[in-house]
């Protein structure tokens, strides 16, 4: 596959950083997961949007003439990997540049970051949609601006690889006794016919497909409320599901092994994935062909 | 500079990792720092036990015969640069390598990790031992797995850099009303001739030097308390000081602008730099020359 880096597009096999870059000595960036069908982007806008927060947050100050010709290096590495049909998913990470020698301050004058694209074919989880998936509490040890999405993943990579070595799918994440996140999606909660998710604060991530959900239940007249869902509820509620750009809208089964409502996919998370399908599938930009 | 990199001493320049090395996508690796005066490390063993923790608390297996010459790729390193007389740093590197495609979860078979030292000359903060430095609060924003010395450091640089943009030293966090540590070093409070300091616990790094403090304080029957600095009795502390690999034993003047003590460097602190001196600068392996 070819990637873009810093103003060259080359195979991937050949695309490295320095080893001073600080997105590898302190994990000092921001990333973006975008999904791509036909060419189309979908929420596209969202994406770079949250992306320009995050660089604000981190006060990494990419060029405006860079910054501006984001999309068209993302429509390139497309068009150079094959990826103009079908589903595929897009990488985009920032990083602060490489800076010698290593000190914790930002450099000054700031160093030119580096920008990072890659893109690869996605295949989205059908079956784990219609089956559901079973997961694992675990206690949510990340720091507490979770709302930056930056590339200091490491919580989230050793909850994802715990629920595997569990056997789940994924898992959910527990603060002060309350449901926050999966390493990689939000959650949702159905009482009643009613959602339920964590308000948007500095413990979540503010999810693209996460927004989707609440547009979809805000046009469907779905009750919503932003609270979050305590541990001790969790198998009160009559459904459980995951939002997130790669995840889609992913049915939970159980948590610990026990059944959250009857254990299967209820009738509010399929009627939220067929109004997501519907949104992901017939984007503005005018799929090419049907999927 | 030379550094080291996967088996090859080269040029830092020219060093460089993959972008798909899980050190650069996830922040999923630890390091360390230490001293090296002559040619001599100071406690150089404490610091590779650390790190065989940080590597089984992340499951990176690194291979025992690459483990095995960490301290002489060191020696090589400085050799290389030139830095077998007078003071050093060498920083060192592992994260869980490269692996493509990029997937949360751990690479099954694992990948080979990637090794990185580097090795510059250390010119210690000499002067501002000796004056103290004035320090502002800020919140603990990080993980609750201080205890791992990963690369996830970014709340750490933010911390440094606020320190830094308000016109001081460093910060001093604060977690749930409590002292923890500074961005890079431990924080020790003096009260009526005795110690505390935040005990040993997932919300803290085990430092080096905070060790090295310890043992001072049993030697010279200085009292010593494990247990956290009060938010709110900072400054009916008579003392207050960071320790550090690179930080030493540094005085604390003013946090907030407000004096801790007399807002000089106190007897307690004194003494304590005065046989970390001794430590640091007659190591077992016994130096080339007097520093």
């Amino acid at each position: 596959m070819k990637v873009y880096l810093n103003g060259t597009f080359l195979e991937h096999a050949e695309a490295k950083v320095s080893v001073a870059d600080r997105g590898f000595v302190f994990g000092d960036g921001v990333y973006e997961v975008t999904r791509v069908v036909n060419g189309s982007f979908f929420r596209e806008q969202d994406h770079l949007n949250r992306l320009d927060d995050g660089l604000a947050e981190l006060q990494i100050r990419l060029a405006p003439e860079v910054r501006k010709i984001i999309p068209e290096i993302a429509r390139e590495l497309l068009k150079q990997n094959n990826l103009l049909e079908g589903e595929a998913a897009v990488y985009l990470q920032i990083t602060r540049g490489a800076v010698w020698p290593r000190t914790h301050t930002f450099p000054d004058p700031p160093a030119e970051p580096t920008v990072y694209l890659s893109a690869s074919p996605f295949t989205p989880h059908k079956k784990l949609h219609e089956t559901g998936v079973d997961t694992i509490k675990v206690p949510d040890v990340r720091w507490a601006r979770c709302n930056i999405k930056t590339v200091n993943l490491l919580p989230n990579t050793l909850a994802k690889q715990r629920a595997q070595d569990e056997g789940v799918n994924s898992a959910i994440m527990i603060r002060d006794g309350v449901v926050t996140e999966s390493p990689n999606a939000n959650i949702f909660g159905v009482k009643n016919g009613t959602l339920c998710t964590y308000p948007e604060s500095n413990y979540i991530l503010s999810g693209i497909t996460r927004k989707s959900v609440i547009e979809i239940a805000r046009k469907l007249n779905i009750g919503l409320e932003f609270k979050p869902i305590s541990e001790h509820k969790l198998y009160d509620l009559d459904e459980l599901f995951f939002s997130g750009t790669t995840t889609d809208i992913q049915p939970i089964n159980r948590v610990d092994g026990k059944p959250i409502g009857t254990g299967k996919p209820g009738p509010v998370v399929k009627t939220i994935q067929n109004e997501y399908r519907k949104m992901l599938y017939k984007t503005d930009a005018k799929p090419k062909k049907a999927v």
